[in-house]
This record gives C-alpha cells, sequence and structure tokens, in this order.
C-alpha cells in the first residue's frame, strides 16, 4: 500500500481526477495554496496498491506535464484598444509534483 | 510515533473530532472534497504514540463506521404534494478510510 | 527525500513561507482547522532531500516557536468605558507540529 501525493495545478485538477477515476482511483482532493505559486493548486491522495503505483504515475504525467500553452495577453491599461492587436504569448502550464508514501497499515471502516 | 490520516464524511467529522478529544488525541483537520463522493468529506491528520493506534482506530470505528440510515425523500417535482406521502429511504451513511502512516522524526516549538 | 508537515498558527504562516522560499524551499499550503485550537491554523508541506530537514526545522522554529505576546485585552461588556484602563494581557502564541514523513520516491512532471 501506497499514498501518493501529487500537487497539480487547478486547471488539470479535473481532468485527472476523471482520468484517474476511469482507472477506477478513487482520489481526495485537498485544498492547497503554493508557497511561490500565486495560481492556485491542488493536493491530490490516492490511496493504492504497491503494483498500481507506475500506472498512477503514468496517468499524472499524461494529464499534468509541464506544457507551453499560447494565451492572449491581457491588453494594456490605458493603451489605445483600436489600434492595439494581442499577440499570444507562450506560458508554461501544469506540471505534477508527486511524492510516494510509504503506507503501515490501511482500514476501511 | 506515527501519523493517522482519515478520510470521513463531513456529517462524521465533529463528533468523531469530539470523541478523540475526549480521548486526549490532538486533530488537524483538512478542507477535502472526494473526487467520487460528491458529498463533502474531511480529512483528519492525528499524531499519536505507536501504542496509540489502535485505540485511535477503534475511536474511528466506533463513529464513522459506514451504516445504513433512513432519509424522508425529496418529494417529486411537480407532483400533486398534497397526495404524495414520502417514505423514507435506506441510504448508506458514514465511512471511514484510514491510512496510518510512518513518522521519521516529531518535533514541537 | 523527506515530506515535512508542519502545524501552524495562520498567523506565522506568511512568514514561514517567505522565509522557506528566501532559503528556496518550496511549500504547498493546505487549509485547515485544528481539534482543540479554535483559531485557524495551516499546514504546510515540503518536499526536501535528506540533508535539507535540519535546516527546514531551523527555519520553522525560529519563526513559528510558541512565545508570549501582550494583547490589548477587549474592554468587558457593559462596563464603564471612560473610566476602563484596558492592561495588556500576556498570551501565548505561534507553536509548530512537525512531522517528517519517510518518502519512498519522488517524481515531477
Ligand atoms: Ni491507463
Ligand atoms: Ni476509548
Ligand atoms: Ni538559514
Amino acid at each position: 500500500m501506497k499514498l501518493i501525493i501529487a500537487v497539480i495545478q487547478d486547471k488539470d485538477s479535473n481532468r485527472l481526477t476523471d482520468a484517474l477515476s476511469d482507472h477506477n482511483y478513487k482520489t481526495t482532493k485537498l485544498s492547497t495554496t503554493g508557497g511561490f505559486l500565486k495560481e492556485g493548486n491542488t493536493t491530490l491522495m490516492i490511496g493504492v496498491e504497491d503494483h498500481q503505483v507506475d500506472d498512477v504515475l503514468d496517468v499524472i504525467r499524461d494529464n499534468c506535464s509541464q506544457r507551453d500553452q499560447m494565451v492572449a495577453p491581457i491588453s494594456p491599461m490605458g493603451g489605445n484598444a483600436d489600434s492595439y492587436i494581442p499577440k499570444p504569448v507562450k506560458v508554461e502550464v501544469g506540471g505534477a509534483t508527486v511524492f510516494v508514501m510509504p503506507v503501515e497499515s490501511f482500514f476501511q471502516f
């Protein structure tokens, strides 16, 4: 038995819990905020058998890996909105920090 | 030293923390939501000595075990409320998922 | 690799995360409430290399140790506010409960 603790971005949270649920893994979601990261993040706890760890890691990697995304920038305050042509900007999104923790014993009541 | 992580239903949360407090165990409550379970759930962290684990498990079992409960159903939308006699319905409530985690060292400042 | 779980008072939370960030430690903050403690508290998770544990413990001790603080008491309800001279009262604030947890494996995606 292992407890997998995964810190991910909020925006990846629903997709990951859906994907884990499709693989029959139950998740518990903790409300978290990062120290650095100003954007909200989410911590998931997933209790699994030892032989399931690699599969769960695959699902996390597939759904939360850090990647580039083109986003429309906010138009500059006070600028001439009519003549302003927003250029999409590349930003890094996603990413997951994952701890696999040993579990001494596990119970369901 | 062990860290007990218990995921329980919100409705059992106050009763369990009161019962643990009666047994002189301090709890830290994390706001959580389940991936499957649509109802809110709560995660408690309880730091205990090795010899206290069984007692804490007993308290959790006594206060959070899955059980049947009779609830009055919602009356059907648009039905004839006067002639509608609600029949209590049996639902499963409660339940606890408990991880006993090894702790390498423990400090209080 | 270790996962340090620190339960501290809300009022020490920003100072501690700033201090840990100055030391280049990333923290994840969980919203928590204590079972006993009526005031809100905060749980931080900090993933570190084994050789960094003592440094992190030092930073927590420096920023969150239990200490006395003089606070202005609330003036008594219904008392004569004009003649009432509030005397500062000594209260205990701060404190940290810290678990150092073994980590079996660690991943970043
Ligand atoms: Ni798969
Ligand atoms: Ni007892
Ligand atoms: Ni230092």
